[in-house]
């Protein structure tokens, strides 16, 4: 049968995007790893499949499939895409959606610019929840790396983060830190790790290295976690753009108590259609 | 504008295949540059072009350019491809086309199965035409490599090719004697190295590392030199099975005088549509 998408990109971040709202299909495992390939397939970082709502209180459910063929909770820039794609294809005539996904629900707002809001929920602050080893919540920590004692920021956004200050992200070591401090023990469940250089109060410039990914384009939780954690520090004022290799994001935080707001583009690159 | 696209691959060998018969569009550098990025476009090895033909003797004008937006000269997987998406979008009802390229007029021909035979043209043997430097034309050249003395022979099919006779191409040392071998300072124009296992007179496995490229899943014209060296040095038969990476090519030599005759599989993946 005849499966339509669109492929879209957050940043870089590329995206197939199902309507299973219009049109039905299962897509299996099997079938999604043979999509994901670049050369045979289409080719995408993530699936990102729009399913009816579940619930009266949600306008759609939002799954999302990595490339490997396994479900995963969030994707920021997967989201942003989402918002774009249900209001472009008038699924909706809603600017602000609500969107179940397996790890709770969120709120997308499509501005007038055509970006779109995230609200990415409330930083994860207490260590054992991130998870992270140690004594007692703080802004810094310090923590033993080959023979180097370094100062970290630890945040969890639904996926722990490891924040280092850095004089600049051109010479930052990310090729030797980043896959130390991923498998660093202190970080049970392995971590992101962010590479920021604070450019001036309301402007950083960031590299991630994604756990089990390497370093990519542009993470959107890995901005949240950088900016939260550049806030508690004292470095950064509420309102801060975020220059990722793959592009800018917008990140807003009132402080504890409040939820981190992600601002970003979302762009189509083209329909398509395919067999299967 | 909007230009619609077919994706297809030969091999594992991907292309944006366009008609620039029944659409018109001016497609320069930079838009073949961004179109091929895999993240932030469609993604391709290469573009192929379909566009009306220049003179009577011939059905199509067929272009290529690479991701890099260069135009280029000769891509065996993308003729078969280029063959099967003027037979199916019926931009021809002929199962042989003729068509012209920027290095000469080829003859592609559809088969029952689908699959395409492309004349490949007479393998070069003379070493100064290939190049490669030798007194006279022998079937197999001895070659001093890192301290080690390789037997090897040498073949154009358009593009230089240096073909290794070796136990298994599982255990081939291909990282090393590629690039070795690549910018050997016998092969002044630099060289695409094939290591070629004999299954037995009618079937190989090979490995081509590609001048400029390094390995790929499936290089058409590696799998002629491969079978031409074979023949000439006496181990195998006129009709040969060759097993890549990305698949099975079957090709066919009469022996000098004759030219090589290359079938294989051509795949769509799927139709799109993108606004420029």
């Amino acid at each position: 049968m005849r499966l339509k998408f669109t492929k879209m990109h957050g940043l870089g971040n590329d995206f197939m995007v199902v309507d299973l709202v219009t049109q039905s299909y299962h897509l299996d495992e099997a079938t999604v790893k043979k999509l994901a390939d670049r050369n045979f397939g289409i080719g995408f970082d993530q699936l990102l499949i729009v399913e009816p709502p579940t619930s009266p209180d949600v306008d759609f459910t939002y799954r999302i499939f990595n490339a490997d063929g396994s479900e995963v909770e969030q994707c920021g820039n997967g989201a942003r895409c989402f918002a774009r794609f249900v209001y472009d294809k008038r699924l909706t005539n809603k600017s602000e959606i609500q969107v179940s996904t397996s790890s709770g629900n969120i709120t997308l707002q499509l501005q007038q610019n055509k970006e779109v809001t995230v609200d990415m929920g409330e930083p994860v602050l207490t260590p054992a929840d991130i998870p992270f080893v140690a004594d007692n919540f703080a802004t810094e920590y310090s923590i033993d790396v080959d023979g180097q004692t370094l100062q970290v920021g630890a945040v969890s956004m639904g996926n722990p983060h490891c924040v280092l200050v850095v004089d600049s992200v051109d010479t930052a070591d990310v090729e030797r830190l980043g896959p130390l401090l991923e498998s660093h023990p202190r970080f049970p469940q392995r971590v992101n790790v962010g590479f920021m250089e604070v450019v001036n109060r309301n402007e950083v410039n960031l590299r991630v290295y994604e756990r089990g990914a390497g370093e990519t384009l542009a993470c959107g939780t890995g901005a949240c976690a950088a900016v939260t954690s550049g806030q508690l520090r004292g470095l950064l004022d509420p309102g801060v753009k975020v220059n990722l290799p793959g592009g800018s994001l917008f990140i807003e935080w009132g402080g504890e108590g409040t939820t981190v707001k992600m601002t970003g583009p979302a762009a189509r690159v083209f329909e398509g259609q395919i067999y299967l």
